[in-house]
This record gives C-alpha cells, sequence and structure tokens, in this order.
C-alpha cells in the first residue's frame, strides 16, 4: 500500500488515475480470490470427506509412485510401471462401490482382452511377414466394432461400461504392438501385474483410509429425501392452514422448493445403488443388504414430490388470482381438515426418516399416519353429505389440475416463441409466399 | 440332429435321457441366441446410428494402428505410438460434441500438465540424488490433492471432469518418469504429438463420417417431448372425456405411462446441451445457437409432466374408488370443457413441436391456445355463478390433491416396512428394554 501511495503522490494525473486504477483492479483481485476461497471453505465444510478423498487420492498415488523410485522394482517392470501410475488416476472413485466395480472391470477386462489378443497375435503370424498387419487390422476393426455396439446394450451399459473401453484399449494395443514387440507374453504378463498393483493399491486406500461407502449415502440419501417432502408439508400447513396463517407472498418461502431436489435425485440414486450392491458388509449393512428396495422408497417419494410440485403450483395460482376467501363453515372444516392431514402426514414422514436414520422398525402403531387416513375419509364423508358438492367435486378437481395444465401449456408455447425468435427460426409467412411464388413460376 | 438320433437309438435309457437333455439344452441354447439377436436388432432397429457409431469407432482404431505398422513412423516414436492408440478409445464419444470436449480437454489437459511437470522435474534436480524422489512425491501429493478437490466444484465438474484427470494423470506419469527417463522433453514432446494425433483422428471421424451432432439430438428430444405431453392430453380426451368414453381399467392404458419418461429427461438433456455448445456450426444449427433455452423449455416440459402424474394418479384413484357417475346439467358442462381443454391444449403442443421440428416459428394466431384457455375461462365464469360452489371448489381441490399425498404417504410407509423387514432393522421394543435394562444395572 505504502509503494502504491508514493507512486500516486510522486507522478502526474495520469499516473494518478494509473495508480488508482492499480489499486482497484488490485482490490479486485483480491476480491475474486476471497470469494473463490470462501467457495472452496464452502465446498469443504458441505462435505469435509471431500477433503478426505483429495488426499486419499494424493497418497495412493505416492504410494504407487514408489514402484518408480525402488531400483530393483523399475529394472524388472521398466516402462510398464507407468500403467500402476495410470490405473490409480482413473480407478479411484469417491465411493469404496465405485472403486470396487472400476478396479475389477479393469483388472478382468484386461485379462480377457489380453488372452484374446495373443490369440488374435498367433493367428496373424500364421498369415506371413505381409499378411500380419492386414490380418491384425481386420482383427482390430471387428472387435472394436462389436464390443463398441455393445455398450448400447442397457445392462452392459449400467455395469461393465468401463470394462469394455478397457477391453478394446488392452486388446488394441496388444495386438497392434505384438507386430512390433517380440516378448508378447511377457509384456503382457507385466502389464497385467502392474494394473493389480495400481487396483490393489487403490482398494486399500479405498476401504481403509476414511472410507466413503456408497450405501451409506444411499441409506442417508433415503432418510434425507423423506425429511425433505416432511418439510413441505410441515410449510405448507403453518403457511396456509393455520388460523392466522398469512398465506401470501407464497411464491419465495423456502417450503416451496424443497421437494426439487427430490424430484431430481433418480440418476444420483441409481449410481449409488449400483456402488452400493458391489461394497462387502460395512457397520450395520451386510453384503447383499437388499439395496433395490431404496430405489423402491425412491420411486415413491419422488411421486409424492411430483404431486407436491403440482400442489405447490396450484396453490401459488390461487394466491395470485386473489380469489376472495370463502368464510363459511364448510370451508373452516376443509381447512382443519387439511392442516391435519398435512401435519401428521409430515410427522409420520419425520418418524419414517428416523427410523431409517437409526435403523429401528417404524412403529407399528403408527399414530400420525392413521390420524392422516382420518381426517382425509372424514373430510371425505363430510362433503358427501352435500349430494350437489359431492357430485360435481370431482370432476371440479379434475378440472382444476386441468387448467392448472393449460397454464402451463400457455408457459411452454412463450417459451418455444422465446427460442423461435433466439434462433431465427423461419417465418411461416415467408415459407407460404415461397410455396406461392414456387407454385407461380 | 442325425447324430442325435443315432446316438439316443443305440444307447440304453440313462443314455436316451441323457441326449434328451443334450437335445433341449441346444434348444434353450438355441431360443436363448435368438432371443438375444433379436434384442441386438432392436438396439440397431431403433437407432440405425449406433451401428455407425461402432463401425466408426473400429475405423478410427484402424487409422491410428497404422502408425504402428509403417516403419518409419514407429521408429520415430517408439512405444509413445500407444498414446495415440489409447487416445482414440477413450476420446471417441457418440456425438460430435462429446468428441470434442474429450479430445480438446485431453490435449489441454496434457499440455498444461506436462510443463507443469518439466517445472516440477527441474526444482527437484536441485534437490540432490537423495532429495530428488522425496521432492518429486511431495510434488505428487500435493498436486493430485488439490487437483482433485477441485473436481468438486460444480463448473470444474460440469465441464473439465475429464481434463482433471488427464492433468494428474500426465503430471504423475511426467513427474514421476523424470527420476528414470534421461530425454524428458523429447519424451513429453512424442506423447503430446501423439495424442494430438489420436484427438485429430477422432474428430475427423466423428465429423465427417456419419456424424451424430448432440444439437440436432437435443432439437428433436424437445419436440418429442411436447409430442409425449399432447399424447398424454389426447388419451386423456378419449378415454375420459368423450360423451361415450369408456372410463375403466384406465391403469393399463398406455396414455398413463407416457410422460413418465419426460420426467427422466433432465440428465440426458443436460449433457446434450454440454456437448451442443461445442459443436461448430452444422445444418440449420450455428455456432453460439441459444442451446440453453433447450434447458428453459424441457424444465417447463418436466413441471407439466409432473403436473400430468399428479391428475394421472387422482383419476386412477377416482376410477378405482367406483364413485357413482353424476349426471347433472353442471358435470356434463364441466366434461364438455374439460374434453376441450385438454384436446386444444394436445393441439396446440403439437403445433408447438411441429414448429420445433421444421423450425418455423410457431403461429401467432395460436387458435388452439386460444380456445383452450377459453375453454378454462368459461369454466371458471360457469362454476363462479354457483356462489356456494365456487367459494367451496378451491379449498376441495386442494384437500384432494392433500388427501392424494397422504395415500402416497402410506405407500411410502409400506414401503419403509418392506425394507424394515428385509434389512432386519431393529424392533423398537427390544430398543426399550435394552434401555430398560441398562438403567436398571
Amino acid at each position: 500500500m505504502e509503494v502504491h501511495q508514493q507512486v500516486v503522490s510522486g507522478a502526474g494525473g495520469e499516473s494518478a488515475r494509473c495508480g488508482a486504477g492499480l489499486v482497484s483492479a488490485a482490490g479486485k483481485v483480491r476480491g475474486a480470490v476471497a470469494a473463490f476461497g470462501a467457495k472452496l471453505g464452502k465446498i469443504a465444510r458441505d462435505d469435509p470427506r471431500r477433503v478426505a478423498h483429495s488426499l486419499k487420492v494424493g497418497l495412493a498415488l505416492t504410494l504407487v509412485s514408489v514402484l518408480y523410485y525402488v531400483r530393483p522394482i523399475f529394472n524388472n517392470w521398466g516402462v510398464s510401471t507407468m500403467w500402476a501410475v495410470l490405473t490409480v488416476v482413473v480407478v479411484m472413485e469417491y465411493t469404496v462401490g465405485g472403486t470396487l466395480i472400476k478396479g475389477l472391470n479393469r483388472a478382468f477386462a484386461t485379462l480377457l482382452a489380453g488372452f484374446i489378443a495373443v490369440g488374435a497375435h498367433k493367428v496373424a503370424y500364421l498369415c506371413g511377414n505381409h499378411g500380419e498387419p492386414v490380418v491384425l487390422a481386420i482383427f482390430v476393426f471387428l472387435l472394436a466394432s462389436a464390443a463398441t455396439f455393445s455398450r448400447f446394450i442397457p445392462e452392459v451399459k449400467a455395469r461393465y461400461d468401463y470394462g469394455v473401453t478397457i477391453f478394446i484399449l488392452t486388446f488394441s494395443l496388444v495386438a497392434v504392438s505384438s507386430y512390433r514387440v517380440e516378448e508378447l507374453i511377457r509384456l503382457a504378463h507385466q502389464r497385467f501385474s502392474t494394473i493389480a498393483i495400481g487396483v490393489a493399491t487403490c482398494l486399500f486406500t479405498a476401504i481403509f483410509v476414511c472410507p466413503v461407502w456408497a450405501g451409506e449415502d444411499l441409506h442417508n440419501l433415503a432418510a434425507a429425501n423423506l425429511d425433505k417432502l416432511a418439510d413441505f408439508l410441515e410449510g405448507l400447513e403453518s403457511e396456509c392452514f393455520r388460523e392466522n396463517a398469512p398465506g401470501e407472498n407464497l411464491e419465495s418461502k423456502p417450503f416451496l422448493q424443497v421437494y426439487k431436489s427430490v424430484l431430481n435425485s433418480k440418476a444420483i440414486e441409481d449410481s449409488l445403488c449400483n456402488f452400493a450392491k458391489w461394497e462387502p458388509g460395512h457397520g450395520n449393512f451386510y453384503f447383499r443388504y437388499p439395496w433395490g428396495l431404496y430405489q423402491k422408497l425412491g420411486a415413491l417419494s419422488r411421486q409424492c414430490a411430483s404431486s407436491m410440485q403440482a400442489l405447490a403450483s396450484y396453490i401459488i395460482t390461487l394466491t395470485k388470482s386473489q380469489y376472495p376467501e370463502a368464510n363459511m363453515e364448510l370451508c373452516l372444516k376443509v381447512r382443519t381438515a387439511c392442516g391435519e392431514m398435512s401435519l401428521n402426514s409430515a410427522k409420520a414422514l419425520r418418524e419414517l426418516s428416523e427410523a431409517i436414520q437409526t435403523m429401528t422398525a417404524p412403529s407399528p402403531a403408527r399414530t400420525h399416519m392413521s390420524a392422516a387416513i382420518r381426517a382425509a375419509k372424514g373430510l371425505r364423508a363430510e362433503l358427501s353429505q352435500d349430494a350437489d358438492l359431492a357430485k360435481v367435486m370431482h370432476v371440479a378437481v379434475i378440472a382444476s389440475l386441468l387448467s392448472e395444465l393449460v397454464t402451463q401449456t400457455k408457459k411452454i408455447a412463450e417459451s418455444v416463441d422465446n427460442l423461435a425468435r433466439a434462433a431465427q427460426f423461419k417465418d411461416p409467412e415467408d415459407t407460404q409466399k415461397d410455396v406461392v411464388i414456387n407454385v407461380a413460376s
């Protein structure tokens, strides 16, 4: 700062402005760095296991690079040592299950492709000096094409995608190298050993140093999703159905956003479940734990969130249209029943979430769940007493939901208009004119 | 078959049974092979570009493996030729954009990591013979940890995830090798050249042989999603709101399933959009085409599908509870209005989908859209005439949606019960006993 001050005082207006510019630029840079640091800090605080994972990757790489520094090991394997480093970098995943899947895929695909490639080499060798590269090229083309096509099979894509990549890679490398390398078997053996060492290093670090289990994450995700659904219902009760509920400016309330992350949880859930199935037993989770049930629970949670979205969008429209509040007796009853339904459902969901968290079977009494069902039944009975009302109510509900759909369709139309304008879609009138001209000419 | 026949006739009962077993096993195998073939055929017919992509990968690999067969090239690069093959296998993606992103990530990350690694080698070299491996190991540990942590930053994860992997890989390989390899610069140069050749081969094949553009797929996905939404509304109109609509066994109707794929389209849409932004202009799509708008449209489509799911679940519950059909005048009016709303919204959505497909600005007249809005408004006015009804209708809609949520919560509770049983959660009573014993002892 002092240096800057001197520059400013010692020079003319131009320099002063320049100095001020420098100071402000330095301030901006400092601000940006501080903001970036804060962002990194938040990422680390949100889940401290991220820091542990980063250090684990560093550790595994350092461990495996020792192979290079120890002369007898390096002299034995030579350049193949590289494959151990390469394996650690690509196999090390955040969760134990992810690392295990990638490691096993890599090891088995390498082994299988190595055997086939050596066989292909033997066949090509029979075709003489000129025929060999041609036969090898044909083998590579056919196997790479077939293996790539197999990745479009959903079951292969889900489980063995990485394995197929490694299969193509190893087959091509070994088959093509066989044209140049004399001691093919020794090379293949070296490569497999170094890859196995890389995989073992990864697994050791993943399992024994602060392990992150995909199964545990999946378990916690299920409980967290139920909590979010409960948050929505609690917010609804306190903002809309209480006696002196404000019922205004609902759109900005956080509870109307909370279910959104549940809606988008399918991808992470599927991958965690895929990983969890490969993990050995840990903590309360044994091997062959029924992980698939979490996917079923997740699907139901998402459907619930979907209904919440529909309800939220209806409530927001209602608030906006400022419909005159009806004060009749029935409305009060309906309101009370709504409050009971949402509060008791929320409590039931919290109980279920807690049951999952503590791994205790949920209480069979289900007081909250039955209270919610009772409120829903009571309301239905109440509404059925007024025959006219009951008759029309169901169609009215469908009509209301449909008119919501109409509003959403209108939004879609506006969005397509925006797109048409931004992307300069053709003008339909111009097209018609063109047609007319074409016909006329 | 003849051979089998002979074996069966020439041997005793045991052999006959064995032969029959063999025949049936052969039949089963033949059946399984035929089923697998049919499955592959379906995958190929569903999108013939998949076959083209598989052949393209084979072609690119064969092209790049020529480097091995041509003696002057091989003598120049030696073992580094391998990196060209490796690059083709891992960089070649289904779409042009995907290949471009991976290729650029790979090339730039290699270049950057190579420079830093050579610098690290120079620093380590100053530390003498004993210090060098220690300093190198520290560098590898620090850079690998820092780079791994950067992958948790969402922006880095979305765009440069692959680049960071390659950065760690190259840095570790070059830095660690530098302890053994004399001609480090030459090695780094060779590696970069071969990787560049691999990337160039991939890009050439991806762009010039039957290209699959992510942008085009994203564009078609947007239109297809709108068509699916229209399918739902059309199905609803013909099955529920027509005069002699069956309105039974709705659950099995395909139109009630069609929106589900729209709900899960976010992941593929996001990745296609990410790829499309990198693609050069092609067909009607110029470079810097407003791809982001497709994501906005997609979000609206998914919200619409979400409302459809709520509506569908309500309609199915209604059909199951066999609510006595009300025949009063108002009900008929509501029904007609519902039919008009769904049919006109469906037509509007079809128009929008066609506008996207043909890249023609949607007609500003919007006859269908305004007819749907008119029907919705008319219905609202109709219902408002009956003051009592109007007052209670809105709360009734919310109550109905909420009681749907209660039903869904019940399903979630059952699902958690299943999980608790299958995963042998603790019994809450046992836990309480434990507590009592602990207190007593």
